[in-house]
């Protein structure tokens, strides 16, 4: 049983990530507007969010840029547009996806408005990981390591690969259920295994979490009064299929006087009312606990959601069978 | 941390009680088709659920007949109109609302396809309730004591009450989030204070979770994990306000072979698809997760809904001067 004063105290290590227009922007291919992300700016600012990811910067060499929003591509000048010189403590990030980035679209730190390069690779790709962290860290940023689907992983395997990015001048390193499967009985071990490995090296460790299992809000806090410290969050839960950990969730549960849940409630109210009458559709429903329960990549099931089907049974089958 | 075993393994003594039709009631007045509950009484034998709740047993001199559905009232009559005899191992409960119920309306079991008697209590109710579950186990039913919201409630308080009521022939008391305010770590502590008295009575515990903050199912394997036997769980969290654990999370998570999901997810496929259709709306949002933040009753919650107001931020203000 963890102690009492974790729920009434806070820990100033403690950072909160806001990873709407990433994680949301595969909702809607990245199309929102200058004026949503000037308000969600605005609105980090004012609730006290210490980080706020604007995209994936992805290689237009990879991607067609005529068929995404962008902050698919993320460009400094497109952050500048939106925060100037930003000269708020509002830290920004970008997130550079192995396999699907190019370095050289990484400027020097000092020319750049972003603060942090979070790095989102598979185990298999770690060593392509690790070059683009130190070259993210020798251009002056500070970098995450965001291994994904970690519940497919061994449990050794996690270790080697952690003890290999621990190495590197990485400052944090993110637990990812990318597939919303793991209990949080289960998010307290991997709390505690990454924990002690990034405490032998002085790095942090974060969680990123998804809401298949309506597992999202309670893995973040079982991690945190576990110790980790970075916690991803989107508003409205806005991410791809079920969603994330509520950011208005979030912020209700963490008792430091510097963060307010009041500017988030007023962002969603004026800014995300007619997302799911436009058809911009996620969150938790049948198809995305099957697939959760099933350990598996979500992409069934936001296929599932996007054919309108309501066949969770047929479904449920499909996915036994594969 | 818990043992590894409690997640891979599974208790006998664990008990799956479906609440849909009680807790369900509240957000239809009850009327659900004769169709719908028999089909949901298959399904619950089907998927190896041990209890079903059929509703309230409300007292006619309390509640006006013609303004609600039958499973307001639950007779004897009309539970046989469904079960027959009953020749299934699924066990049948109605609830005994205290102060809403009359003693007399209940016969003797031995006349009664009813096996559970759930009484529904407030702390400043006690007596009373403790009056009528002496009558029910009288009569020859089995009986549970479910005091509400308990997240209001001091803790000597509640200690006192749990030690009145382990005197009575009840046979499980229930932890009830009614709120939905209890984080887990919370849960983990209300489990060990009401399980160490029911262990020194020889009584059961048993969890009834509210999804105001999305935390019902998190909670309800929370406090399995920390030894409570009877877990409370309706059809796609159908429920009062932001509903209830969903029994589709649950029968996932839990591994004794006897419990299966696919009928599950076949009767909500069948079944449940066109209620929010037409206007039979539940489950989490923000104006709940605001009253559970504070830890206050749904109604201004449902009445916001029932407005189909959007304005969260001024919500917020309302409940903030409650």
């Amino acid at each position: 049983m963890k102690e009492r004063s974790k729920l009434l105290g806070y820990r100033e290590s403690i950072k909160v990530v806001d990873a709407t227009l990433r994680d949301g922007g595969l909702v809607n291919d990245f199309y929102f507007s200058d004026e949503f992300v000037k308000n969600l700016y605005q609105t980090n600012i004012d609730a006290g969010v210490d980080y706020m990811e604007f995209g994936y910067r992805a290689s237009k060499k990879v991607f067609d840029e005529s068929k995404f929003g962008k902050w698919k591509f993320c460009s400094d000048e497109h952050i500048r547009e939106i925060v100037g010189e930003n000269d708020t403590p509002l830290k920004l990030a970008v997130m550079a996806d192995i396999g699907r980035h190019n370095k050289d679209d990484f400027d020097q730190k000092v020319n750049s408005p972003v603060d942090l390069i979070r790095v989102a690779t598979y185990m298999h790709q770690l060593p392509d990981a690790i070059d683009m962290i130190e070259d993210a860290a020798k251009k002056g940023y500070e970098t995450s390591c965001n291994i994904m689907a970690i519940s497919n992983a061994s449990e050794e395997d996690i270790k080697v690969a952690l003890d290999m990015v621990c190495q590197t001048p990485v400052d944090v390193i993110y637990i990812v259920d990318s597939f919303g499967s793991l209990y949080p009985e289960q998010m307290a071990r991997m709390a505690d295994m990454y924990t002690s490995i990034a405490d032998k090296y002085g790095k942090k460790v974060g969680i990123h979490a998804h809401n298949n299992q309506q597992l999202a809000f309670a893995n973040t806090i079982e991690a945190c009064g576990d110790g980790v410290d970075w916690l991803d969050a989107t508003y409205r839960e806005m991410g791809r299929g079920a969603g994330n950990c509520a950011m208005e969730l979030l912020l209700g549960f963490l008792k430091n006087p510097k963060y307010d849940v009041f500017p988030v409630l007023k962002f969603i109210e004026n800014n995300m009312n007619d997302f799911k009458e436009n058809g911009i559709v996620w969150g938790y429903d049948l198809q995305y606990l099957i697939t959760g329960l099933m350990n598996q990549h979500p992409r069934t099931a936001i296929a599932f959601t996007k054919d309108k089907r309501k066949d969770y049974a047929e479904f449920y089958n499909e996915i036994l069978d594969i």
